[in-house]
């Protein structure tokens, strides 16, 4: 397969991963959300997936957002597009090593910022208060941030960097993709089948890293508190199941941990793990 | 969404509905087959139903069967592709109708019948024994069987009509998609998630209409046994999840109703209905 098919592979993998407390699964929808639109949100991606084989991050990343919100309309993969997206780049140039993503990052430019900035118009994308300072490059301004970003020629990199210490996935950008890299290594090491090692990886990020998403939405004491919760029953699958409902009861929904696992499941994909 | 990701949706949606008594499903895997392989399968086939938008119907159905097949090497969706195909066509000419697709097929040449024998080679396709007149013509013998196909210069339509007898995926073809536009019409009509929706007119055609591949399997006595269990439990779903698993382990799988199902499903797609 090339990399734009194993990217939505892993996103269909990702979200048939069971059980995955607080997230959308294959036995669970939240209100407002549902398993069947993330099947449609990641053949929707496709077409965006194919250009950022050898197309600009930012404009291909736009691209695959503008196509995973039709029909549907919802945000069901925006973060996990955003990993994916430069490690399409990176796989389809033979380099899908840390070194190989952190140089694809790098290289963005304004225009790759200016396209993400327009991202946030195709949909919502929850984002928190931005720190004071953000002021006109405040992501929830979408494309009137542009004239902003292109004064001050941020690059997409410099962006994420702006942003990578309330945002895991932002920090993978900036961080080499190290999780995205450690999930993939888990993939292969664990037992049983696809969507099972999903979801243990899964519970596993989450125990050692509060889901910035939650953090965000509920803030860090809940983070920290649900992570708690997995870290005490990793592997039980019967409490796991029991988080999970209660996680969707009260909308505690770590979709940072979800992207990530995303990405992983793209590199180990790539890796050649069998399906 | 254009028809070749409404197709893959289509393919998506079909193996996420549950439950569909003895095929694979969300919550059911078979002993050779499992959910994964048919996600693997519908991504897979994307260039293939891409290229099926505008190119010749048995040459982009042999490809999508070669990208369904990588890199897992299951038959998953070869039946359903056969539909799709002709529909994505007439879909992309703005003639989804019966009589739209009836002139799909009915342009189809020997060099489409040739692709189709061809696209034997990519996997393990059951077919039963033919009819003793079969001979040279026998869709078991793959590639070899095209010297005679040219010989005779059988066009992919009339192949089929070989067939209609014993397999309802070819009486499709030869009957206007009868039943695919039926139960795309029964998807408008029916309550619930589209998921709920696609296990609801799964039961209702099996109810309906003995399965061809289990005929083909096990006797037509045992399909006939098989559609008339579910006939009397239909919308009983607790009888249906405890059918659904005494045909998984008989080995009793319905894998020609599920065909006429994704191409319902992809019909009603593209008439609008939501995700």
């Amino acid at each position: 397969m090339r990399p734009a098919e194993n990217a939505q592979l892993a996103l269909l993998l990702e979200v048939s991963g069971t059980p995955k407390p607080g997230n959308v699964d294959r036995d669970r929808d939240l209100d407002d959300l549902r398993y069947e639109q993330f099947l449609s949100g990641a053949v929707g991606a496709g077409a965006g997936l194919r250009a950022a084989e050898s197309g600009p991050v930012g404009e291909t990343f736009e691209r695959a957002v503008q196509g995973m919100v039709d029909p549907h309309g919802e945000n069901t993969q925006f973060g996990a597009l955003l990993l994916l997206t430069p490690l399409v780049r990176a796989a389809n140039e033979e380099n899908l090593s840390p070194a190989g993503v952190d140089s694809v990052v790098k290289d963005t430019t304004v225009t790759d910022a200016a396209a993400f900035y327009r991202a946030f118009e195709h949909c919502s994308v929850f984002v928190s208060d931005p720190p004071a300072d953000a002021g006109e490059l405040d992501v929830r301004r979408g494309a009137a941030a542009v004239p902003a970003v292109e004064e001050r020629d941020l690059s997409l990199y410099e962006v994420m960097a702006l942003g990578e210490d309330e945002d895991d996935v932002a920090r993978e950008w900036t961080g080499g993709f190290e999780r995205s890299f450690r999930v993939a290594s888990r993939i292969g090491e664990l037992p049983g089948s696809l969507s099972d090692r999903t979801a243990a990886v899964f519970c596993e990020q989450l125990a050692e890293h509060p889901d910035t998403l939650v953090a965000k939405k509920h803030g860090s004491e809940t983070a920290e508190w649900a992570s708690k919760e997995i870290a005490e029953h990793l592997g039980d699958i019967d409490m796991l199941i029991s988080l999970a409902n209660s996680f969707v009861r009260r909308g505690i929904n770590p979709g940072t941990t979800a992207d990530i696992v995303a990405a992983g499941l793209f590199i180990a994909l790539e890796r050649g793990v069998e399906v």
